[in-house]
């Protein structure tokens, strides 16, 4: 019997062999207090391997067969409701019974309790079956973890003192329903003019005289938006007048709990209305909804004017999810460009022995483990920052000093994550494309046909790098966050790449020579932004009265004086993705002498590549800038128009 | 009134400024010895931008607002025949109406005598409206000209030894019913045991004892294949027995020309049965077929075993027009991109005003721009090496010293052509690609759905990379023609290596220094790679006699030899056509000052490009290699096991 777990040798190095379950058992068996819960680290393991080995075998059994069928269904919208493919009633039936709804419910709840990254990770495998499959099935159990996640932020769920274990939480019935697999929700965000820009969302929020929200406006581009539980945001503040900052719409943005309808003996009553259900290149089996509300009934989830402060929370763990399902894409692009390479002969050999076909499997390959590498990575280190804010949150008053322990602890691993959670999204989601592409091409003009599967693999993945915050996105992301970091320390990055450059000739070790090499580079690069960056900064200050200056300089606003670095982003990103990849690899290869070759294979591509990015960081952009900036300094003519 | 021609500065460009259509006319119109001809170059060169402007109007106004409703209709074959979108029937008897399918046929036979030239610049225009309409258009008229130089190669076209025009030729017929828009045709090539090994073709060819031609057996993946006048390549000698060279296979193919159906008042009698239509994921109005030959009539065309020979007489010219298909939809893709760039607003401005959304843009820009450079000069050189060839076999027997001179003319041309065509097939196609991905990404969640026509223009494009020899054979191509041409003259490598190396070091211009440092770049990696060639066939020496060592060393085989370059082909290639673009615009930019800048833009993005593959080249590939061909001299181990 088929099992994408078992079958997976780079997968279950991790489960198996290279992560240190101590820490995440620990937290989520909250120290081995609950009754019935694991006693032991390795109690626990076992349960989880056995948990992945399902999820592999039900995939390779019972959704990859399905996957073609399910693709060739388009959604339409029939009677005010969503029609889905009729395969997919019967693997979600399944998915039901099989408990995968419950993956990561705490076990008072009902739930298996097992650590949020074996969700992940239960991804990557279900992705590899069908990636919008996966989308579909993230918006039952993710919303629910979303949902309860927000009820312990907000207050509402409560703790045994002793276990630490959830006594009651607000979002309780939801909860219920959706490990039942009865509901499903969705995340409300994009508005037809307002995508990456959520300052600029105009769903209105208003309250009557009893205190009800209600929402009135369009949602669009909502995954999965025929489902149940909207969490939807929505503006409830009105922009304060006369204040140019693009940011401060997002001050007015509440969040809110959204039932889009009620199932009553008289028929399905909706308050939330399916307008129309996008017709797309691929991705089937997740239905794009555009909804429109009005005067919907709404529940508000914190505090008035919390909402973009929230809905950051699930940034970290919506973009590793994306990077997960990326990667499973990754894989099945993989083994399938392997299988036909080795039975399709040409020249007297099977193709997968003619040098441009072999590095093309060898570079699939190795970026897929890369990828998976830096995923592994990023979920354990959210996994940590999550469970410790968790504990902080069950703690309450109780215990102030274990409380402050956690919270740092939180706090320490939430940056940590901060650091990984854009590169794995652009990096996966862009790998994705690149290796079903690659399937493609490998299968020639079979793969321009619907009948070997890389076509559907290329539609597929080719909505990774768009939604959840598109490559560009990411990448201004990481490069902000980068060089605010460098605008509050200069001093580390010069020490830093003063370390880097010494490692890169004196290490004893070759390999690990070029990975300080790399280092180097993408140290370098971020000198010489942060250079141009300062450099813009100072022309601003012409016309400045000199009391003014250091207020001006010290004050960084990184969506008017980043302009310089921005250009670059995704070139920094891509350099900061493979310092990344390249620190975890050479971790691994100490600690594990086997995994050295696959280390050795990451760098021989990276080296190249960062000298690249570096090269064009260095030599380019200027010119570029002064035809988009004209003469004008940057800084000044960066500034929002509106 | 919308027009493709005169929208478009850099074309016209072209076609109005830079090309020196002097000896294009010259030849066209047979030193304008033509009654009926243009009796100068500037009155053909009015008639031919008023073609392209007629063109460029009818593409704009009657095929681009039909290209998604035909793009909705997937073929299906009904009753034997394949059933096209019914908007195809409309625009193909407007095509017929303008006369079209007469662009490039000689005046004598009823066409417009116009330069191949400005039938493949006319593609661009059709390609830029829906790139598979220009598939399908091209098998009408490009059918037709493969048949009449066929006839003229084989000397069963008869010419006036005064005026040098044609007066018969063996497809006459044919070449009426095409360009009267009754007919097309196809090349039938592929097989679904060989794509792009053609030495692996089974079809069958025998004779009665009559002398007539049956062919049997199947052809696939075949272009436009419902329509009547088949090219057909099929085995017509059996492989000697013990030989062992791949190409050996090669030998034994003929070409034939085969009627598919014969319309009788009795209706349509098929001699080649339609199996089926593949379904694709785009291109849908080129349809895709599956035919079965089964003891069908057919017409030898030259002589026995010349079919493989005669087939790669179509290459150049099959390559090139692939490529402005290829220049079409990029400009298609970089126009929609602009546009919705522009009027997408986001953070308080156009998205174009984005500093990374800028860059793709202008990146865009100026890498179509480099395309339709270098596709200009190869169907330039094209069209002069293919008229001095036609002008020797109008001249025949009678103008020794004349034919002479010509066919030197066409060798010399010939040569330099080829030099470009693996190069812009390579570089065309998988630029439109990239730009089609490009366009989609700028669109962000509506790239994604059908609505925006960004998807289509990626579905459409996946194609071209795959058809007429898949981007890894052009860089094959590419690799072996460079090498076989240093191993000829190692000597010139080195000269032409220290030139350019000198050159980019002491030029005034920085700007001629960057394309001197490019040059100087691509040499290097060519030396590097030969040099890793040579000592690897070196190696192969081990165990030869000393007597055979000479004999050994100088009898290059591609196919074995060049192993340790074929792997690091699709770099060398990039650097190739790189090296090409650059060459070109910097000769345009010394004649046309305003073109420097586009120079300048096109070497900022080359030279670290340039860097990076001969980074590349130089750290990787012996790992690789040793890896797919364990300790065995990589020479011998290369051996093809058939």
């Amino acid at each position: 019997m088929a099992n994408f777990y078992e079958d997976n040798a780079d997968l279950r190095f991790y489960i198996e062999k290279a992560i240190n379950w101590e820490p995440v058992v620990k937290a989520v068996e909250r120290d081995f207090t609950s009754e019935g819960g694991f006693k032991s680290v390795e109690e626990a393991k076992e349960f989880y391997i056995e948990v992945l080995s399902m999820v592999g075998n039900f995939v390779a059994e019972e959704i990859a067969p399905h996957a073609a069928a399910v693709d060739r269904v388009h959604n339409t919208v029939v009677d005010g409701e969503v029609a889905l493919a009729p395969e997919m009633d019967e693997i979600f039936r399944q998915i039901g019974e099989l408990g995968l709804h419950t993956i990561s419910f705490p076990r008072e709840l009902g739930g298996m309790n097992a650590p949020t990254m074996l969700y992940m990770i239960s991804s990557e495998l279900i992705a590899r079956g069908d990636v919008s499959m996966m989308t579909h099935f993230a918006f039952h159990c993710g919303i629910g973890l979303v949902l309860l996640m927000y009820s312990v932020l907000e207050g509402s769920t409560e703790f045994d003192p002793e276990t630490l274990e959830i006594t009651s939480t607000r979002f309780q019935e939801v909860i219920d329903e959706i490990m039942a697999g009865k509901d499903w929700g969705s995340m409300d965000i994009t508005e037809p003019n307002a995508g990456s820009d959520m300052a600029a969302l105009t769903m209105k929020a208003e309250q009557d005289e009893e205190g009800n929200w209600f929402l009135t406006g369009e949602k669009c581009f909502i995954t999965s938006g025929n489902g149940r539980h909207h969490v939807v945001i929505a503006r409830s503040e009105e922009p304060e007048a006369g204040v140019e900052d693009a940011f401060s719409g997002l001050k007015g943005l509440s969040l809110f709990w959204v039932p889009a309808y009620e199932d009553t003996p008289e028929g399905r009553k909706r308050f939330v209305q399916i307008d129309r259900v996008e017709e797309k290149i691929g991705h089937h089996a997740s239905p794009t909804c555009a909804l429109v509300f009005d005067r919907t009934p709404a529940h508000l989830i914190g505090k008035r004017g919390e909402g973009f402060k929230l809905m950051l929370k699930l940034m970290n763990n919506a973009r590793i999810s994306v990077g997960f399902e990326s990667l499973g894409l990754s894989e099945a692009a993989l083994r399938i460009s392997r299988e036909y390479a080795a039975e399709r002969r040409s020249m007297g050999k099977s193709i997968d022995r003619h040098e441009m076909i072999f590095e093309y499997l060898e570079t699939m390959e190795t970026e897929t483990q890369a990828v998976r590498a830096l995923l592994m990575e990023a979920a354990y280190l959210n996994e940590q920052a999550v469970r410790a804010e968790f504990r902080v949150r069950a703690l309450g008053d109780r215990a102030p000093e274990q409380s402050r322990h956690y919270a740092e602890l939180s706090k320490h691993y939430e940056k940590k994550t901060r650091r990984y959670t854009p590169l794995v999204k652009f990096y996966a989601a862009e790998k994705a494309v690149e290796h079903a592409r690659m399937a493609m091409q490998i299968h020639g003009g079979s793969g321009y046909t619907t009948e070997y599967g890389a076509e559907k693999l290329l539609r597929d993945a080719l909505v990774l790098p768009i939604y959840e915050g598109t490559t560009q996105i990411q990448a201004l992301m990481a490069t902000k966050d980068t060089l605010m970091e460098i605008a509050r320390h200069p001093q580390e990055l010069v020490k830093e790449s003063a370390q880097a450059r010494w490692r890169s000739v004196t290490v004893r070790d070759p390999l690990e020579r070029k990975v300080a090499k790399i280092q180097a580079l993408c140290l370098g690069a971020q000198q010489n932004l942060i250079s141009r960056v300062a450099g813009a900064k100072f022309k601003a200050l012409h016309g400045v009265p000199l009391t003014a200056w250091a207020s001006t300089f010290m004050n960084w606003d990184p969506k008017v004086d980043f302009a310089p670095a921005l250009l670059h982003a995704e070139r920094l990103t891509t350099m900061l993705t493979d310092v990344a990849v390249a620190e975890i690899l050479m971790k691994q290869a100490r600690e594990f002498p086997e995994r050295r070759e696959l280390l050795e294979r990451f760098v021989e591509r990276a080296l190249p590549r960062a000298q690249y990015c570096s090269d064009m960081i260095a030599t380019t952009g200027d010119r570029l800038l002064d035809k988009l900036y004209g003469q004008e300094p940057v800084a000044k003519q960066a500034t929002p128009a509106a």
